[in-house]
């Protein structure tokens, strides 16, 4: 078995990297036989404390990854959120590879927004308006501005304080941040990116304007909800993969919906954005095949350095 | 993360390491908190090709086991079966652990019996029947002759060279093996284990004599049976694990049926064998509790050698 450590896999990994592999794990997900398993949830020997076994197969790979999040390490001064991925080598049944990637995790997220958002946004689009201050916001921001030149980066956040220091966090970065609230900045937004744990819509569907592009990446779970449902009768809908999208992404709070996958749009087998004025929404659950392909292209960029030493 | 290989795994371990890992297990798996979580199924490229998930939690440990069946591996002169176990570090959430064990996991099995046969069979007891010749059966008999003196051990197979070879490499490690009948095997047994795939009774109950102990542990789905129900209203029932043991294990065929925790006998809080006429049925379906247990022990053990060097 080779192990990665997360310092080798921080140290491998980039926003590149990652769209590269996310873009493929979208095409996967589609292929012939590929399949996500039932999600596990756990728990440590301390209730409270957390974990996530999210298995898939794909063409040519399996495998599954184990999510933990431990509210308890906050007062060891540790991050909550820890990520390990294991690939099951096809040949043989073995683990073929554990990979250590709670970095790689926050890439690979975002990663897969600004693949959805290139395919599916203005190529002039400018504008880009934040919903979220964490830190998963920060990887969104920095994942979009690869695929678009950013003029404007307009931050909502629901704490005064706490988004002063995220803008200034980005402006630190390169990017054109600025504080905002809601109804402006979603009414300049040429896209709106959602990272938050709402569970309810962050802004009126009446400010959004002809053309804009919208990826929610915070709905993963039941009860959760980033936007608001009236908006999807004049959107075309995009996520990642539809039965889990409609099941425990965004479009569980419209029964209605037939969201298209983004793999198909990647594939080009069903059309992505159709004219400058509409209105496009993708949703991202996430799915397991993005962490498979993450780690085996972090896998592969391993072997390759070592085999260049 | 400490990553021990199957090589050092297999190295490690011993029967009376699994013996004690074992009865620890079946102890904790009643301790407050201790939960198992649902078992994945899931699947390679080659959908013949399957894997589990198993994963648990207990008052000191959590985590899961990744258990792969590849049929394909047949072509290759690979072994069908791997099994590793990842311990979750309960103070930070990471991977703690990565064992490779699918050696280690055929002493686990083998010595969950032998944990229960010696809880509940007569201390007298000198004869065992064996059903079942595969690679599992070797390790049921090493592992119940350590806890009883053996004067027979009595082989039943369906195939009649199968059964020859069998005994002649139970022969081959001190074991005093000889293949018999079904109805002679059971009429002889002081204790009776069943190691195989079987789908339907194994035996007639009306041939157990009184005094007799049974352990099964082929039953781990629905649809296996290896004993006959008719047997149980005049047994007392044992199990690993009651709720998993009524829906999966032997004691699905008895709706009735309300099999004791074995933990509790190992604990004293419930009776185990009460007298030397009675007959006493162990059912083992399995509990991911025993792999953490079993990892647990392969690690504590790899760490005191490596503070010996």
């Amino acid at each position: 078995m080779i192990y990665i450590t997360e310092t080798q896999s921080a140290a491998i990994v980039t926003p590149e990297l990652a769209f590269d592999a996310m873009r493929a794990a979208f095409i996967a997900a589609l292929s012939p036989g590929a399949a996500s398993f039932p999600v596990v949830l756990g728990h440590g020997s301390d209730p409270q404390n957390r974990f996530t076994v999210k298995s898939a197969a794909g063409a040519d790979l399996a495998g599954l990854k184990v999510g933990a999040y431990f509210p308890t390490n906050d007062a060891r001064g540790l991050p909550r959120h820890a990520s390990t991925i294991l690939l099951i080598d096809q040949s043989s049944g073995r683990i073929g590879a554990l990979v250590e990637g709670s970095a790689a995790n926050c890439y690979r997220t975002a990663a897969a927004d600004a693949v959805a958002t290139d395919a599916l946004a203005r190529s002039d689009a400018q504008v880009l308006t934040l919903f979220g201050t964490g830190h998963q916001a920060a990887y969104e921001a920095r994942a979009i501005a690869r695929i678009r030149k950013l003029r404007r980066v307009l931050v909502v956040g629901r704490d005064a304080t706490r988004t002063a220091d995220f803008v200034a966090q980005l402006r630190q970065s390169g990017l054109p941040a600025e504080a905002e609230a809601a109804e402006p900045a979603v009414r300049a937004a040429d896209m709106i990116v959602t990272a938050t744990t709402a569970t309810a819509p962050l802004f009126n569907p009446e400010w959004v304007q002809a053309g804009t592009h919208i990826s929610s990446m915070g709905s993963d779970a039941t009860g959760k909800q980033e936007l608001p449902p009236a908006l999807f009768n004049r959107a075309s809908l995009f996520c990642d993969l539809p039965e889990q999208s409609t099941r425990i992404g965004e479009f569980q709070h419209a029964p209605e919906a037939t969201p298209t996958a983004i793999g198909a749009v990647l594939k080009g087998d069903a059309p992505g954005r159709r004219d400058e004025s509409e209105i496009t929404v993708f949703d991202s659950s996430g799915i397991s095949i993005q962490d498979l392909h993450m780690a085996q292209a972090i896998l592969q960029a391993f072997q390759k350095a070592a085999a260049a030493d």
